[in-house]
């Protein structure tokens, strides 16, 4: 409960509608896509301007009251939830359009700012906002900002961070950072705008982006590959990579396919089962390149690497083949799945997929287990569906166990425990497997420094 | 003078052939290339090995010695001087390949070696590392990594933060951090791999670096043009970004063409003589583009913005037009020049540029200005050239406070005071336009929790 003097003061700072106390709002408001933890924030503030956030903070210190930043909620790791009676700051209201400027090709926005509305303005200047992922129609881009999000063009275009040339940010202390106001070079001191691009809310709240967008990307095809063994599909993928510049290089296994096509209805990509299939986008950068990715297919099956594969003949083709892929995520929640969202060097991901396969086998016998992923960016999407007979309690602290035995093969394989997701609640028990204790260290000063009462978002990402 | 017991513990670490207390080698080691400061450091080591760098810094720490990280020395902000009895750690000899891999693209490297080394060894592995200076052939990936380095391809490639996968730094204390370990997709916390970055060694040493690597470009044109007016470039620029991929965007003054072409014997691009030159790039990424590329000219002549062009008809005669530009910055050294590294947003150039004009013209009027830099990033390069009748510090104390009318300008105008170049000591009094009080308090707590007895390059980029 929120006690009446804090009510009173958020009310004059942001008006009685804009302060939700209602439980379905702060069921709605105090979880993300995770379904690991009960919602249960104090309250919900919609601020409309950067000095509303600023003077929601500023109340947060002087009562010391913990601050959920929430974006779009479509989060894997728990990093929104609201679980402990934190205000919640959803940024929803700070949606528009600032300013797009045509020579410098950039677009200042709100953080609350749908990702696809994004894209959707960029393609309307005639541009192009590249990062793109199965929940860009809800997610929101300054959570995508906050956790770094990355989706199905990181091979060719990077994560959110490439694209992100200025952040206005009020930090834990309530102090307004305007960093580096959209220049392309500017070589002055400590970047502290990357240091807020991933941080998961809790250096402070993301208010206002200045988005750097790319040209339009020209026309592309889509090939979808069956491969029968994992460490072809590295093969593969460099054999295709060394010769053609990809947009996107992405994997899913049997399993996968067979619950998208039963459950979405879409048709198999050919009549030939194979343990993996590949699917990578071109761009036709020269009237070449149709003929290049056949030579290339052609080599591959020589190799025996491939047993099938179909190429896009149409717009349309293309796009119902992506849905294959871009369909997984949503198709499995149905069986409230145990993500795991993990990465290693694209040279050691056959041994180590060798290694995570005869894990999972010994430490799950009875699990179904649904691989897919980013390969190209050597980034893997480990999902264990929940069986029914066990309570979410009961699947979780088992999926934990063995959470700990994939993070001690990733700190032998010097991967990471979250590649793309954020840490949030879900991983930061394992997050020394990935990082030292020398840095996690520096990042609890990092953190000190900018949220001296410890406010943001605790007990996400660390401990302090 | 370096004590007795400091020197007997640094040649049990390093060797007494590496440890290095002459006057030549103290005044060589000493400063970057400006020549506004005295070289004094007490002595000048250099570690062959991360273990010796972390015993180097851990022994400073107990004797409480300042310590001036060293790679090329081509730094032009004072950055690497070393001018109050300070230790300077040379990473010369940590110059090796440690590791390449062709399915990661991706090669880790020592700190100390040569940019031009590197871009070497990428061209013979059929790949290509983009950053590109004027200084490549003796600066060190490991200070070109400490201030970010720029350049001329940064329009498409970006700064060498774009290339950095990994990093192993020693900070202030003596720790050692393995940062991002060459993973592209990394989503564990604060990214700490970016605070060094562009730290320019004021939190610690960088000893080795895992660079990224992209594939080979392909063939390019060169094009250079004769504009009359400032503002009309940016408009050159923005008619041919929107159409082509372009890899350069340079631009330089007349005086800046005059000076080259008299002391390098460089034929001039064309006869018409204009008060400004853009130089433009593109590679050849489908067979109309060089169409596309006359097409664009002919509309700028149109438009009245262009007064005569060349495109390059061969890679040698592209190579010539390059060195009319690439040759400037060596070409003024003999005219001891202070520089102004600055940018802005592209959109707000024009403008910016009439102001700086209309102060430059009032300030200087008897200084010879040169200009020229990289348009295509908003950056431009301002050099003053030194007349003959002063000496270097009266020359100096006259720049200092134009540097500040130039601050005021760039604070109005969203703009930063150290494009590409860094602080170091040479900027550090104009920060404050750049970044404000709380920028700047925030990176002292960085500074003190990397470097707690504050002796990482004490006195460059801001006094703590």
């Amino acid at each position: 409960m929120l006690p009446q003097p804090i009510v009173e003061q958020l009310v004059a700072i942001v008006g009685e509608s804009r302060l939700l106390l209602e439980a379905d709002d702060l069921q709605r408001f105090g979880v993300d896509r995770t379904t690991l933890w009960q919602a249960a924030p104090c309250g919900v503030v919609l601020p409309g301007t950067v000095e509303e956030v600023q003077s929601i903070v500023r109340l947060a210190n002087q009562y010391n009251l913990a601050v959920v930043p929430s974006g779009g909620r479509t989060g894997l790791s728990g990093g929104a939830v609201a679980k402990d009676g934190e205000l919640v700051v959803a940024l929803d209201r700070m949606n528009q359009v600032i300013e797009f400027n045509p020579v410098d090709r950039s677009v200042k926005v709100g953080a609350g700012m749908i990702t696809g509305q994004l894209q959707q303005f960029a393609e309307e200047q005639g541009l192009f906002y590249p990062v793109d992922f199965a929940s860009s129609g809800s997610s929101q881009i300054g959570g995508n900002i906050a956790t770094n999000a990355g989706g199905i063009k990181v091979i060719k275009y990077g994560m959110t961070r490439n694209w992100v040339a200025g952040l206005k940010v009020v930090n834990g202390a309530g102090d307004l950072f305007e960093l580096n106001k959209g220049l392309a070079k500017n070589n002055t001191g400590y970047d502290l705008r990357h240091l807020f691009i991933g941080s998961e809310g809790t250096l402070g709240l993301i208010c206002e982006a200045t988005i750097q967008l790319a040209a339009t990307p020209l026309e592309s095809s889509v090939m979808v590959l069956g491969i029968e063994y994992f460490s072809e599909i590295v093969d593969v993928l460099t054999c295709f990579s060394r010769d053609l510049d990809l947009s996107a290089f992405e994997f899913f296994s049997q399993q996968a396919l067979d619950k998208v096509v039963a459950h979405r209805g879409h048709a198999v990509p050919f009549q030939t089962e194979t343990a993996f299939y590949a699917l990578l986008e071109f761009e036709h950068s020269s009237p070449d390149v149709v003929d290049k990715a056949m030579e290339l297919f052609e080599r591959c099956v020589d190799k025996g690497w491939v047993m099938d594969g179909v190429l896009s003949q149409s717009l349309s083709q293309a796009k119902n083949l992506w849905k294959l892929r871009e369909d997984i995520s949503e198709t499995l929640w149905q069986w409230q799945p145990y993500k795991n969202d993990i990465s290693v060097r694209i040279s050691r991901m056959a041994d180590f997929l060798g290694e995570v396969d005869q894990l999972v086998m010994e430490q799950y016998p009875d699990f179904e287990i649904i691989w897919y992923g980013h390969i190209g960016d050597g980034n893997l999407h480990l999902n264990i569906l929940k069986p029914e007979v066990l309570s979410v309690d009961q699947f979780h602290s088992k999926c934990a166990n063995v959470s700990s035995s994939i993070g001690q093969l990733l700190a032998k394989y010097e991967g990471s425990v979250s590649a793309e997701h954020g840490v949030g609640l879900l991983k930061k028990d394992y997050l020394h497997y990935s990082r030292s204790a020398v840095e996690m260290d520096m990042m609890r000063s990092i953190k000190r420094a900018f949220d001296p009462n410890h406010i943001m978002n605790p007990g996400k990402l660390f401990d302090c």
